[in-house]
């Protein structure tokens, strides 16, 4: 008698987040997810990664937030194109879905850019349960939030590729244990990438420059 | 001709919301329900609460994590009841329902309790939409997380009660400002009642202590 064995199918969202790819590929756009809980840092650290990038490349930015534009606004002095994902007309949602990021993309002319970031919801549980099409997703874990957040919501850091543990500049104030922090990492994600950055103090962030333009140049070799 | 209006139907949650509520009520059980983003200081402010409080009450905690027991560990050196309740079988929920802190309370013995606090997963969004049964909803606001929250997470700040402005130790080197931030607390919920405390220094935790117990006594004068 044959078993049929049932594989796994692809949700509706994997679907959509594939076909964003296949756009990104197709255009040569690098596109980056950043997640994170509330407060970590995100807005600060795209805002540093725009200014450090923007001399040599064309940038695009997809803010998502429940309810207002406040991120949005801070980035709009910069040459940079942005579309705005509000999730509160769907029911206030506290991810971004495939399907909302393709819209807001129909917005930029991709063959123009050559990064485009995904400001994902404040929040260290639900954005990990969605794909978003980017090719890299990023995990920024701000050490006021302490050192046994990998432990306690092991997803984001399972399905990111980067940590970028940000508010280092603090690391004297709060008495901060990285090497906890880093192994805590190391356990639910071993081997994952690591960079300690400040905006403050700007600390790694050439560090993480050379991480984006290096991913991007193994994808398309230019 | 009668038109008939529909009325908003009671959800699941809210329905055992309800019901637990009711056991609390018969019970004398004053209960808290804490909420905040992942490393706000929930659990931190809750090992100080406890403190300042077993002297003259009878404490009982139900501890949510998403698949630890880290923060129930924290708390088991104290002479506490604690049940804890972890999402992970539930799908990974970034929320405490109803049902499952009904099935929690039911290892107490509630009658030789006087404060219930209920720890909610670490999350800005989820646990603002579901009904715990706790008497009042505290929200643990971190100096870390920036200014700008209130206007970002609303919801969380229009169900709860008060506003623990926790981490005031670091106002200073954040460059915070509190103002700001309470403007932005009185924005999306005008009146709320607002408390600055540091776990580090103690400051302001003889005022949170004077809040729980008016509001016990309000409800049960006793």
């Amino acid at each position: 008698m044959e078993i049929k064995v049932l594989k796994k199918v692809m949700s509706a969202n994997d679907a959509v987040a594939e076909e964003i790819t296949g756009f990104f590929n197709e255009k040569g756009v690098f596109a980056v997810n950043l997640m994170g809980s509330p407060g970590s840092g995100k807005t600060t650290m795209l805002e540093k990664t725009i200014e450090m990038l923007l001399p040599d490349y064309n940038i695009a930015v997809v803010e998502g937030d429940i309810t207002t534009t406040i991120d949005a606004k801070k980035l709009s002095r910069f040459p940079v194109k942005i579309a705005q994902v509000n999730t509160l007309p769907f029911g206030g949602e506290c991810h971004l879905e495939a399907s909302w990021i393709k819209d807001a993309v129909r917005e930029f002319d991709l063959e123009t850019i050559d990064f485009l970031f995904i400001e994902n919801i404040g929040n260290l549980v639900c954005p990990a349960e969605f794909k978003t099409g980017a090719h890299k997703n990023i995990l920024v874990l701000s050490l006021p939030e302490g050192e046994d957040k990998p432990l306690k919501y092991p997803l984001a850091f399972q399905v990111s590729h980067l940590v970028l543990l940000s508010k280092v500049d603090l690391i004297d104030v709060l008495d901060y244990d990285v090497k906890k922090a880093e192994e805590n990492i190391e356990k639910v994600h071993p081997g994952i990438d690591k960079i300690q950055v400040s905006s403050k103090t700007g600390k790694g962030i050439q560090d993480w420059k050379a991480w984006l333009t290096e991913q991007r140049k193994l994808l398309f070799d230019n």
